[in-house]
């Protein structure tokens, strides 16, 4: 059974390719900076957006209609999807995917039969997986969706919620740790509020940390050897979500001394709408030892909601794939896309050109990131930017000799030294070079 | 020398008060909640937006001519400023003021002169205190305005500005102590970065971090007592400030160990700016334990820029003095006017206008949410709301004494129970029913 | 049959009252300014969010569950929907209702069935305005949620959907006039782009011209009398809507010579989404002489997309009823509430309290903007700021007996007169009084 | 005397080239579609932000000094400014200019001496012209920065600054005239309101519109061929601007008939404030028949203010290009660089940097916009996606043959025909082969 007959197995053509159906610039086992490519990128599918997602927006209804959903049964719809995604991961050389619960199998009347049918899509998942060599990069369990979710999760002012939370993550824990998944991902889509006129916050925070500790707990435990990743996001669904950005999670961590189990999923298309940009979010990450993986996807400038569009901007995966490589590239991380075919690239096919374009977006981003850095273009800069700090009343400061008293006697005496321009449009016109004559 | 002959002082008059120069929910002696309005608002002047403000814009020149601006010598002129500062405060009944080093005392041609002249001016601000009784809510030094600053003043990449931002610092401090000030603030105006392209921020956040812990030890050798504040800023003037919220600082001080030194300055227009409200940025401060001060104003939901307007919506003075009562109250704190009269506002009598508009918004504020604290119209609402964590299985949860394992036995046998109402737009109903029915 | 039998006739009790489901601003036959309330008002019951909206959101499913959705058959859903409607509409008292065709009658396999079903409502809403006296606002067609539109209705790619969308439209119109609609409502949501690279504009704007010609041309044959409105939104669904705002709008009708048969339904939620408030979009239509209706809901500032909270912002509705004031009331409009309770506002009776919080709200403005005006505290600031205008030189140059030369040559004699203050802050703090001491 | 003696021409070197001072894309006289590249583009320098820009922002002083700037004598200084801007054009190749009055001479204690300075500088002006051929892309007058603006200018309420105004614009057109400016600008940069509550809008855009009938009259009767433009921007200075955005404007020029006069001067910084993207504007003018002229910069999507950057974004000029070269290319108008150094890149040789890095940018924007509309890549998919509209019902609907009636007729029998997908993510991937592969 094949969903996908007319494509073939999309392969490396080259820069100067016009077969749609074939990367431009990713070449899997083309080695960049001592190492192939697909070790770098480390590609993940989505379940949700690749398999489920059809195309139903606020306003709109379905507009996508697939051949894997035409079964009635709604455990044979899930067994069909995993062919699907197989047979398109295998088609799109993609070497990792990443589920909720709730993509890989439908909810049932109660947690013990959800269980029971998660078990049984697990081990046919497991199979293909056998069969593919495609491995996991992360499992999830969706706490949001569902209306028992509707005032939150870990955070629902209903302790019958926080309980069930606690069931549904011990699940998902266990059968990603079955799929020998690299990492745990925690998305509190509904961890947040909606107005301060009837919430807890403290009382949330709390219980917020209190999930994350028992999971630390029965991860270890158990044995899951997975790392756990918390993905921020600052908005939607709620108004105010309290994983706002990568620095307020790093707050909430560093309080309730949770910071050395964790790091951090960074999502594109969440770091703009928090206001930054995605490579800030990926160097706040680094900087803080917490650089996990990424949810590749792009927002748009000029709209505030999670469009979560394949990223086709040579810019964005230039800078990501810089901040990539500066962190040492991904250990149990990867980039996955948590990207969807806009609704109206409602086609099958839509699904393999998006996600080339996905693909080789960040194939060149690395490419150009890595010249960068064998050139050191920028570092280089920085360097000398910097190295008042290597000598003299510099090193001092570092060096921790000296504070105010014998800073103000530095100042009477000698004032300030002439700074210099930090260069802003040259290094701009630096890396439109990089990027156009890679 | 009187710069406003034509005002007298101005006096609560009530709510159906027709003098544009009177108070009309600003009775300073009432007592509210067992504490006179003065005492629970601690109202406070800025020195730069009532005294050096002078309506220039990105697109204009000057609009606001005072008298006090009319000497030639620029000492003379900052001592006419101190004069027409404390009739205004004497006329407004203000009790505080706050200030930068630069808006009391112009510039010299070094730092020994700078601060010779500061000494001076501070001398003269001294007398009038003395005369007034009006105190000095918090000083700071401004390390943004200057053209050395051009890069960042702790986080330059010039180290002679690191000495001397330490230096003014330095001087900042030991001025903010002679006045008798409760706090000092730092907002870093230009620590933050313009682009990642030559920008080394773990080597900055590290130095930000060297200056905030000098500042902490020389305020305890000089035995400074008052509260170190920082005041967090999303953008602007750089594109991104390192203090972006008041949870990046939480983030950011916690790394470094210097949590138990700094409370925050919020500030409203700060907060919406970073896309939060200001009652957020304020419950945050609450529930971290590091609430300090406030920086009165609005800016305008329209605009993507600090307006630093006169606060005049009675809905975030209601909210904003609601979290400042459940944290107690302030202590050393107080509510600055970080506002400014409009461009166009450019009369005398503006000033008082203004003020008279900001404070009887808070006034008002104030009033309300001290009666919806005392009817217990929010606070009994969530009581309910939370109450499953006050027993069974919340409180085994709030208690630790649960964990996956217990809590998955529990959802497998009892389900989820019945989620209630949130009740916003009831809620949201009864705010305006306290707010009109004053 | 009653929907909600615990509940009775929502009744007028004062400001005083504490009954949750009593009116404390709202008193429909109290006269304000020489006409009742509810002739001011106009309030409208939208069918969509109040009868068809179940609380989903793009992350999550289902939170409302209503009595009148349980009948298995579509049709008698349908039915048990208007029989709950109008129990709803009498027991809050208010005078009229708004429909797109798909929420009063579910879509049938074909357009012929489709149109029957629709028939076969009808006369029941029919019948049910004769026994009640309540009446149709507007009525409208939904050519954006099925799939068909994907690319858009009138500016489709597709001719034949053109072509469908013109028929569902021509139906609309005509159950419209079927059920005494004193309006007809545009809302394009799918008519707009998601990018330039695949979208010929020119031809989609007129198309879109052309469709509204037809409407004009088919309302003047049936007879139909309503007024035909067109409601902008700048963004949402598609990444960019043709009717941006009121002025793009004016701008396309201007272009097309369709400016004479329409008027703006202009949204609060909308407006801001395009960057102006609410206020600013209701003068631009009233400048423009195209004020038309308003559908009443609010966004939140803080976020990026249409929420559609139930209005509750004194402010907002005081300046909305100014200007609707100012313009001379309504006279085929009304005050729509396009508004939905939040999702996790689940339970019945919270219809009830937000549509009382949305009519207090407006009533309240109603209120405070007729004494404002009465009172004339603003129009009487701008006479007088605006004075210059009405002799010499202004005088002339309103007149139109001046040109370059003149006013050269007054300029060279005469100089500039001295500008006064603007009073923003003063003119807040009135507004603020007005609002308090209603 | 020469300003940047360390500095020669500007020469196009390639792609390859290492030299910072030298254009990689940009060559001037190489043909691309039939045309020089400096015809194509027609670069202008901005005298403003490149001469009289000194680094200042809302919260901090002068950050550039130039040595043109030194004289004592303002007089001086702008003749100074002359020969240095000369210079500057000449090494950079750049063959046009634009500039505000106020730019170019200094302003005098009145109108009639500001003018005869106005006068003696355009003499200056005039020799260096003819002395190298640069020519002058626009004049405009400054009504916005000086405190007589501080209400509008000819929105103003005080009738004589109207006047002035006037006054102001019909010597700023004289001049332009003088200096053959091939057209004129207006930007209102005080055209707008600050709050409602003090303004009669109406009034307001009747002398707006007043005033720009003048200018036409003006112009005709002084024989002033050149184009004026109106350049649109949404806010800042102002709360709301009334040129909002291309639509907004065309809207108030077809109401007071002004449209046969005037085109749009699209800024892109101006678009993206107004949640547009810079092609939107284009498209947008383009499709209306008023696309006139560009302000080539770049805002940065996470900040809210215009920070009018150097364009160094390759997407935005190749889409702008596509625009323009659709538009049939720039006749009286060019790329206006709007554009200025950041604060930081203070040095003289910055200058050089920046315009290199917009140029080259602009330059590869053009090639590859060139490329695309060659091979008809988005044209041909565009043709096919419309072509129902060129027979049977598509053909009737365009041809105006049929109205509602007909239109239901056809979808009762025929329904709707299959849409195609959008393919969105495909034409993203092509857009970018085509940037990279140029």
């Amino acid at each position: 059974m094949a969903y996908f007959e007319q494509i073939g197995t999309v392969q490396y053509e080259g820069p100067g390719s016009k077969n749609a159906f074939a990367f431009k610039y990713y070449n899997p086992n083309e080695i960049i900076a001592g190492k192939a490519m697909k070790d770098h990128l480390r590609f993940s599918m989505s379940w949700w957006h690749t398999f489920t997602f059809r195309g139903t927006d606020p306003f709109g209804d379905v507009t996508i209609f697939r051949p894997w959903d035409e079964a009635e049964d709604d455990i044979e719809r899930a067994k069909a999807r995993v062919h699907a995604a197989f047979e398109f991961m295998e088609k799109m050389q993609i070497g990792y995917f990443c589920f909720h619960d709730a993509d890989i199998a439908p909810r049932q009347q109660n947690l013990l039969e959800t269980n029971r049918v998660l078990d049984e899509i697990v081990s046919v998942i497991r199979q293909e997986m056998d069969r593919t060599g495609i491995r996991c990069l992360w499992g999830t369990s969706n706490c949001f969706g569902d209306h028992k979710f509707v005032h939150g999760a870990a955070t629902s002012p209903n302790a019958s919620v926080f309980a069930y939370t606690a069931a549904q993550i011990k699940k998902a824990i266990e059968i990603t740790q079955t799929l020998g998944g690299e990492n745990y991902v925690f998305w509190g889509g509904r961890e947040g509020y909606e107005t301060l006129l009837n919430t807890d916050t403290s009382l949330e925070l709390d219980n917020l940390a209190r999930l994350l500790q028992m999971a630390v707990d029965y991860a270890k435990k158990i044995g899951f050897t997975g790392q756990l990743l918390i993905e921020p996001k600052p908005k939607e669904p709620t108004k105010h979500q309290y994983d706002f950005d990568t620095a307020s999670v790093l707050s909430f961590l560093r309080k309730y001394q949770l910071e050395p189990y964790f790091k951090m999923n960074i999502e594109a298309n969440h770091a703009t709408l928090a206001a930054h940009t995605f490579q800030h979010e990926l160097n706040t990450a680094r900087v803080n030892g917490v650089f996990g993986s990424v949810d590749a996807n792009t927002g748009d400038p000029m709209l505030g909601w999670d469009t979560d569009q394949f990223p086709t901007n040579v810019y964005d995966t230039t800078l990501a794939m810089y901040e990539v490589l500066l962190a040492g590239g991904f250990t149990s991380g990867g980039l996955n896309f948590d990207a969807r075919v806009r609704r109206g690239s409602f086609q099958e096919d839509d699904l393999f050109l998006a996600y080339i374009a996905g693909m080789d977006t960040f194939a060149k981003g690395l490419r150009v990131a890595s010249r960068l850095l064998e050139d050191s273009v920028f570092e280089r800069f920085k360097a000398k930017r910097y190295e008042s700090y290597n000598e003299g009343i510099g090193k001092d400061i570092v060096g921790g000799r000296v504070g105010f008293s014998e800073l103000e006697a530095y100042a009477l005496i000698h004032g300030v030294t002439s700074n210099a321009s930090g260069r802003q449009e040259y290094l701009e016109s630096l890396l439109n070079q990089y990027i156009l004559e890679g």
